[in-house]
Parts: structure tokens; C-alpha cells; sequence
């Protein structure tokens, strides 16, 4: 995994020398950020918004598997795994603390790299690093994700406020992650079967992009904001389009109706579930880890809504007991289901 | 560990129906708790206060062993020490997230548990279960904390305010936890060699209590607030008095002494020393997970601190550059260090 040689052991920097080394280049660019890392807390001053907090875990061998994730992709992915949940509050993101446990395989240059990717990624979505801890482990990395942000109460969104008739909006497509998963799974095979060194990923780089280094689509929260729609519920999609459907559903006390033909699929998506001898539907339903939006708007903002780039308008929400179906393009109901623990944690 | 007979399995009750299951009972009891579990980000209201927000990580094998730790009191123990922090800032706390990683060994009986020390120590100390993750590992448990709190501006107490001739401050005794560590160790051993199924812990029940089930000195807090004293630094005493003494004066730019002699140890440390041959101050200051305070007060505070019953006076902060040193009874200095990252982590 890693050329031992001329690197760094982390048991000779200390733990406080592997701090320090992390938090050198922190420099806090929020307001609301009055102390970062080196106390026992962060300290923040949140004017007069509604404070939003939420915690992720990300355990090597069930969220990330090493041999094709390059680390600074991870750290990436590990703020956006922590921030989307808070736009899905929408909120704004303005502090992130990451909790590292780290085996002895790891050197110093691994934990840095893994910062890289935390550092950009916080550059790029405006966030701070503000705290965190460091600890050893037995077996492999785990890293603690806590994000925090601000949302003033009017424009707090949660996940019950999904009325009958509103529409159900999602942002960019499905299903890519997943698929991305599958294709570099597939070549880590070959590669362990037939030691083929170099794994063949042409034409397929937007999936894997989407699995490695994922993006939120921030920017359509503002474009909402300046559109005048305040969605009446919203979730992050992490779980899968299906499963995380149903929570809105949950927690609003409704049901819902979807149009198979209006789940946005990308090209290279289906291309290689074709090629796998499954029904794009399957990934973009239930593969998880979209990093989009899903949300409910009233009926009434749907000609502005339409207006919106990235945003497209899925089905509708219906009366509490009602279920939830997919509806395909011959008039047919396919209730949804969420996916159970042993399959989602592969 | 564990009989498995008419035990749940979490892959029957799902990652949903475990969190509904874990979450039943939760009732928020702060004002500040405006939404709880069931959404994407706890929801705050801070009010004029300042947030803290700190994370924790405790991972099998490294911060616990199940052979000897009741999962009651280890729930417990997680949430102590995520508020230990928010009350190292002079804080207080008022919600806790907690994110598990859960291996296929553990049943939902045994999350029940977990989650019974959990509410427990929440209700002790008036915390909100405010959120959290729940997700399979590969091996063993992991247990991600975050803590919320608040503190008004005036009250924050960080580590870096420490000015020469204050005065070292520390709350209850030291190196009780760690030796009650070493009794479990001891004892876990001798089971595993010659079969002896039952340990002797007698004679030593307080230290394996502030091992397995400790308590924060939350009270000294307001004691302090009502004795009008406002300490210039503070930090809570997790990583070994040596190490956040060490910590204190990092930050403050000072050096410090402390006395051999004023070193609060108890007579069931000292007991469990001699049977270990050491001298019973290298666990005061070097053993870990005291849960106490560590902080400092102005010479002028030092008559109305001597009034406290749970505080005790221990040495005093000197000019930058002069060291941190103990002194003996005999008049001897040894220098103060802090144990390297491979000891920290047994």
C-alpha cells in the first residue's frame, strides 16, 4: 500500500507532534469560528442562528477500502460525508472535527495525505477544521466525522414537513457511485486473480469520480434560496434514493408516488449496468452514497422549480397511508423498499 | 460474553428499526434541544451563548476490553468523557451524539445496554442524546462521541490564559482509574492462565469504579461560579496529570511546579501501588482517565479555593522558559513529561 521507506513512524512524532504537524496550516476563515483545534473544545459563536450539529463514522473495510482509495480522496469524501448532512438541514456548513483512529501500519506522510484532502475540501465548501482527536487502533482506520453549522429558524428545513401534493425534487443523478464501486471492486478482483496491474476504468471516470471524490451540490441550496422556494422537507441522499425516500415519508407521515422514467441516470451509469446485466433503476434506487438532494416543494413552485438547472421533478407526495410505488412507463406500481443492514454495509 | 440464545440479531431488527429501538425512550430536557434524533443534524438553540462542540473516539481493544467492562458501564463512561470537555471550557453540556460501529458478535440486547449507561449517565448529568450514526464494522465496536455545550462569553475558560503565580488547582485524586486498570488486567490474566473464574477485586472497589463507571466534578464548577472564582485555565484530566499540566503550560506560554507531596492520591492507589512494586505518583501523573479538573486560579483566589472541599492546591505557574518541574519533599526537582504515544495507548 505504501513505500515504508524514508516515512515517517507516527509512534516517533508523538501524538501531540501529529497534531501540531495536522493543524499548522488551520486557519479559520468563518466568523462564527472563535477557537479551533489546540483546547478542549471548539468554540463557536453562533450570532443568532439555530446551532446544527451531526456525527458520521467511516470504518476502513465497510466504507472505504484502501487498496483503490487514494487518501487524499478519503479525507475529501470524509467532509463532504459530514457537511451534506448539515445542507440537508439546510444549513450552512461552517466547522468540521475528524477523530482518527490509526493502526501502526500507517505512517506520518499516510495521516498527511488524508489532511490534504480534509484541507481542500474544507477550502472548497468554505468549512473550518476546528478540532477533533487522535488515537491508536488495532485494525485499520476509522475516522469520527462531526460537522457543524448555522440555518436561521425560518429556513430550517427537516424532514417532516413533506405534505400530500408536494412535489418531489432530487438534484444531479443516481446510481453513479454505486456503480463506480462495482467497477473498481471488479478490477481489484482481477488484479488479486490474475495480478492485472493496471486497472481499466476509460470511460467510466464520472462514476468513479463520484465514488472517490464526491462533490454536494451546495450551490443549488442558494439558487433555491434566490428562487424564492423553501422546500417543506429535505434529506440528504447517502442511503439510496429508495431508502431515504421513505424516511421523508417517515417522518412526514405520507406516502409517496415516483416515475421510473424521471429518476436521472447518467449515461455511463447504465452503460456499465448493462454491462453487469442490471437495471440501472437498481443502483440509482437503492446503491447509496448519491451525495444529492432530495426535497419536497409545494405544487405551486414547480414552474420555478423547472427553471433550476439541477434540479428535476421526480413525483409527488401522497396522503399518509397510501405507500410508496415507482411508477413505470406502462402504468405499473412497484412499491418501494429500503434496503436492510446487510446489504447496505457491504 | 455473551448467550445468544433469545437474543436479537441486528441484522432482524435493521439499522432503521435498531435506531427507532435505541431513540424510543429519548426526551430532550434542555430548551436548548430544539430537535433530536430522526433528522439529518441535531438543531440548537443556543440562545446568546457560545457553542462547544468536541469528539471522542473509544474503540474496542484500545479504550475498552468487553471481557471485563459491563456494556452499561461503558455507555456511561463514553458520555463522561464527551462532556468532560465541554466542562474543561467551563461549560455546559446539553447534548451528546453518539455514532457506533457494531460488529455481527453484538446483539441488539447488547446495544440495549450500551444504551441503558447511556440515557443513565444523560440523565445525571442533564444531557440530551441528541443524534448519532449506526453502522456495521468488520471487528469489534466503535463509539464515536460528540458533545454540545454551551458557556456565556464571559465564562469561557481556555487552556492559554495560565499566568505566572497562579496557582495549580486540581479537583479529586489521581491514579485510581489506571490501577483499578491494572487490577482488571491482573486479574483477566490470571482467569486466562489458571481458569479462576472469579476476580478479586475486594479491597478495591473505588478504583475499579473510577475505572469502569467514573464520575466528572461537575458540582466544583458551580462551586467555583458561586465562590466568585474564575479560573485563568482549565483542561480536564483524561491523558495523565503530567500530560495536561504539560498542555496547560503549552498553550499558557509558562512553565509551572507542582509538589510531590500535594498530590491527591488514595489510599486504595497507594495500597494497589505497593502490591505492584511502584511508587504510586507514577500513575498519579501519568495514569489517565482521572476525569478531574485541572486549572488555575489567581494568587488572590487562594484562601476562598482553600474552602472548596473538592479542590486542592498543588503548585503554581512560573514565567515562560523556566520548565515544569515536581518537587519533592526533599527539596529534589524532576522534570515533568508527558508519556509518548505508545504508552498513552495500551
Amino acid at each position: 500500500m505504501d513505500n515504508r521507506e524514508n516515512k515517517t513512524s507516527i509512534r516517533e512524532l508523538g501524538k501531540y507532534g501529529l497534531i501540531d504537524r495536522i493543524t499548522v496550516n488551520a486557519r479559520p476563515a468563518n466568523s462564527s469560528t472563535k477557537s479551533s483545534i489546540g483546547d478542549d473544545s471548539a468554540v463557536i459563536d453562533p450570532g443568532n442562528s439555530l446551532t446544527l450539529v451531526t456525527t458520521d463514522l467511516m470504518l476502513e473495510g465497510i466504507h472505504f477500502n484502501l487498496i483503490y482509495t487514494p487518501l487524499k480522496h478519503l479525507g475529501y469524501k470524509a467532509v463532504i460525508r459530514g457537511i451534506s448532512d448539515i445542507y440537508a438541514m439546510n444549513g450552512t456548513p461552517a466547522q468540521i472535527l475528524i477523530s482518527l483512529g490509526i493502526s501502526s501500519r500507517f505512517t506520518v506522510e499516510m495521516v498527511d495525505e488524508l489532511y490534504e484532502g480534509i484541507y481542500l475540501a474544507c477550502e472548497k465548501y468554505g468549512v473550518d477544521l476546528a478540532g477533533g482527536d487522535t488515537t491508536s487502533s488495532l485494525t485499520g482506520l476509522t475516522i469520527g466525522i462531526t460537522a457543524v453549522g448555522s440555518v436561521e429558524k425560518p429556513y430550517l428545513v427537516k424532514r417532516s414537513g413533506a405534505k400530500p401534493n408536494d412535489l418531489i425534487c432530487v438534484t444531479g443523478d443516481f446510481g453513479a457511485s454505486f456503480m463506480g464501486l462495482q467497477l473498481l471492486e471488479r478490477e481489484r478482483k482481477l488484479f488479486e486473480k490474475e495480478k492485472v496491474t493496471q486497472p481499466d476504468l476509460s470511460g467510466f471516470e464520472y462514476l468513479v469520480g463520484c465514488q472517490l471524490k464526491p462533490e454536494f451540490p451546495s450551490d443549488t441550496l442558494k439558487e433555491l434560496l434566490e428562487a424564492g422556494i423553501l422546500p417543506t422537507s429535505m434529506i440528504d441522499v447517502t442511503e439510496g434514493l429508495a431508502s431515504d425516500l421513505l424516511q421523508i415519508c417517515k417522518s412526514s407521515n405520507t406516502g409517496s408516488r415516483i416515475y421510473y422514467s424521471r429518476i436521472p441516470v447518467d449515461y455511463e451509469t447504465s452503460k456499465l449496468a448493462e454491462e453487469f446485466n442490471i437495471d440501472p433503476i437498481t443502483p440509482a434506487l437503492n446503491g447509496g452514497e448519491d451525495y444529492e438532494l432530495l426535497f419536497t416543494i409545494p405544487l405551486n413552485d414547480a414552474q420555478k422549480a423547472e427553471q433550476l438547472k439541477n434540479v428535476k421533478i421526480i413525483g409527488h407526495i401522497t396522503e399518509e397511508g397510501s405507500g410508496s410505488y415507482i411508477i413505470g412507463d406502462d402504468g405499473s406500481e412497484v412499491a418501494i423498499s429500503a434496503q436492510g443492514w446487510e446489504q447496505k454495509n457491504q
